[in-house]
């Protein structure tokens, strides 16, 4: 096994590229990388002679099938609804698939399949989830492993922006993908906590978050994913007391976040008609309701949300530019889309700006009735706006597994998430060379 | 044209067959009443010559056509989704349809092929929708008669309880589908208010309700629908400055419903897993998320929905039973299913409970620049709790109108609502006899 199709070559394909790119030359590894847009293959290919660019339009079935026929295999990096027809494709022509995303319920199906037909498909190889999943793993079999019965596992992720770069009274810059942060947390929150379930309704989500102490980094605020529950049993926690995963922001971030979701601002279900005829201003004031006529926009925005008028809270709204008369730039859009748009100019990185991921595991457990507390921490910040750490720590994992993959070093057929130490441990070991070193705190 | 088809013979459609079964003595209509229950069926038409109950699977498109074609009227009372294909049917066998439900984009994609076949296929004739546009409708067209420019209208209504059977804290007992009054209000409302769109999100929607006086009933307080610019066109209102549509519930209600909203208990999207071994008093302490180990689940959830512990608001929840030990009955249940069994226990009307209607359109216009503001009121209330206000108020437009109807009194084809003078003329004033008569107060 030698060829490897890369179908994307977008912003979060850089990092793993480069990395099998390097490795393509030590074992003769041949790669193509396919786009839609074939100058941006060509730019992340440039002239290795172990590689090529080539344009796909990957949803034309026939094109797709013809490329990936010619490959072992195939990491594709389309958009997440797109997975399923690949990896249809890769079941029928017997090739191995990787990605970076969740697994969906209809790829999960093809697992018999795939199986049956000796493939390996492997998700969730990125960040979170990803080294999530790995470092997580790594350290449950650890512990395991020496007779201990886990009890309570927190594990804490947050794309952010490194404190030298951090120039906005948010505290925050984007380093992922803009849409996923403003629609962040709608639906109800689940966890488990003593033994019970506990739920946490959007509307209470950023109100209700823990304040978390990241060693040298001071403390932060955790909010509660969805998803707290859907690992326990693929992690072999079915006897768990207390499981929580979170979301690191910044102190204050929440609040002020808070803010935006109870003007209605992160709501995606309508369009407001003809909205680039509207400035901002006249948002926020489309979203008093019932009329109040007394005061400023802003102060009346203030009283809606109950929020002190001069509190640092709207500060921020203020610092977006929600209550200046500047028009809205997109037209028909949701308010959450108008939302988008105005944080993308607020909040992109500038080229020098580093960004910053912290990760944080805690598990608590016991050893004959002994009680054990381990805090395991990543922390890494990026060298600027297109190097960084965010898409280190999507693509690294992604590129070693493939290299893996091409060794003839995995044996796990199926469709599977990295829970395995065959995956886990050597991944885990490259990555350190990379500085993705957790430090551990045990007491 | 003499045979009218009913489907459905359920709760909401005795009205209207008691009503047909009389007229068609009179005018020597023929009524079929088809249902899947045969003896609910059999229970409506009773031992009327002019009527036969029958049979009918309706999802069953063989003998649903079967049964269509032998009729020239056909009236479906069947859940909304399967309107489009009884729908399809009537059009491609050249019968009239009647509903009282809104129109889909679906259905409303047929009215040309409607028009083309000389076909009636009349929709919304309840009361909301229904007695809403039809009593709108006359007086817009009675202002613009006289030269008037409506500058504003609003439009509220309630399916409420009467004050002589109101005897619960929350004063509100269902005579309607309960499941709509749980999930009332999701997403954001628009409405226009001097000549700007408004929005209010769900989450505010139940505090930001305005108070309204129904002459000789008090004051009541209204909030906002999701649609109020759905019919700005349809009612010929294209420049109208203020347009809002409200729902009408008793003085206290919408303060405490929003505490069962901010709890979480409105929720749709997620199911409680193995919710009946739970009592209600551990499905609040599951919403209060982190925990705050003091003080009561009672007092915890006061504290975590802002309100003061010893308020009407929590003892409004306390009534319902949410912090009882009771169990929960329903498996794997939403928060809002829980929620919608829970009050259909605590708010069914009792045989002698007594519902009430109330209606109201506010509007204001000038002629001449001249201000003027008229309000149009209807009260009714039932007798029990089989014949109720709702009842009537939904299937008396219907009889009529299928009357009127299969008189050939109806020109108007292709898919339409009764906004047109021969359609809402002869139905108002023959629901006067029933007791249905608007108060007109000018200023």
């Amino acid at each position: 096994m030698k060829n490897l199709l890369i179908i994307g070559a977008g912003r979060s394909a850089t990092a793993l590229i480069n990395y099998i790119l390097e490795q393509a030359r030590l074992h003769n590894f041949f790669i193509t990388v396919a786009d839609a847009d074939i100058t941006l293959a060509q730019q992340k290919v440039g002239n290795n002679p172990n590689a090529r660019a080539i344009w796909l339009d990957a949803s034309k079935p026939n094109d797709r099938r013809d490329i990936i026929n010619r490959h072992d295999v195939v990491v594709s990096l389309l958009p997440p609804q797109m997975h399923l027809e690949v990896a249809q494709d890769c079941i029928s022509l017997g090739k191995h698939m990787v990605t970076a995303s969740y697994v969906s319920k209809q790829v999960f199906r093809l697992g018999d399949e795939a199986r049956q037909r000796a493939l390996v498909f492997m998700n969730e190889l990125g960040l979170d989830p990803g080294i999530d999943h790995m470092s997580a793993m790594q350290r449950i079999h650890q512990i395991q492993a020496k007779g201990g019965k886990i009890t309570a596992f927190y594990s804490y992720t947050g794309g952010l922006v490194a404190p030298e770069s951090d120039t906005n009274p948010w505290h925050y810059k984007f380093s992922w993908n803009p849409r996923n942060v403003v629609l962040a947390g709608q639906g109800t929150a689940q966890f488990l906590e003593d033994g019970k379930l506990k739920y946490i309704p959007y509307r209470r989500l950023f109100r209700q978050y823990r304040i978390v102490n990241i060693p040298g980094m001071g403390d932060w605020e955790v909010y509660a994913n969805r998803d707290s529950l859907l690992y326990r049993d693929a992690y072999g926690l079915q006897d768990i007391k207390t499981l929580f995963r979170g979301t690191i922001r910044h102190r204050g971030f929440c609040d002020a976040w808070n803010a935006l979701v109870r003007i209605g601002l992160t709501d995606a279900t309508f369009p407001i008609v003809d909205s680039d005829k509207l400035t901002y201003h006249d948002l926020m004031e489309a979203f008093l309701g019932i009329s109040q006529h007394t005061g400023s926009v802003k102060d009346r925005t203030a009283k809606i949300i109950e929020v002190d008028p001069e509190s640092e809270i709207m500060d921020k709204l203020e610092w977006l530019g929600l209550f200046s008369k500047r028009r809205i730039k997109v037209q028909n859009a949701t308010p959450a889309l108008i939302l988008e748009n105005l944080l993308l100019e607020k909040w992109s990185l500038q080229p020098n700006d580093k960004d910053m991921v912290i990760m944080q595991h805690v598990f608590e457990y016991e050893i004959n009735r002994k009680k054990h507390k381990l805090t395991s921490t990543l922390t890494m910040k990026g060298s600027n706006s297109t190097d960084t750490a965010m898409s280190r720590l999507v693509g690294l994992p992604l590129g070693i597994f493939v290299k893996l993959l091409l060794l003839g070093k995995i044996s796990t057929t199926g469709v599977n998430i990295p829970i395995m130490p065959e995956v886990y441990e050597p991944i885990m070991q490259e990555l350190e060379q990379f500085g993705v070193k957790f430090t551990e705190k045990e007491e």
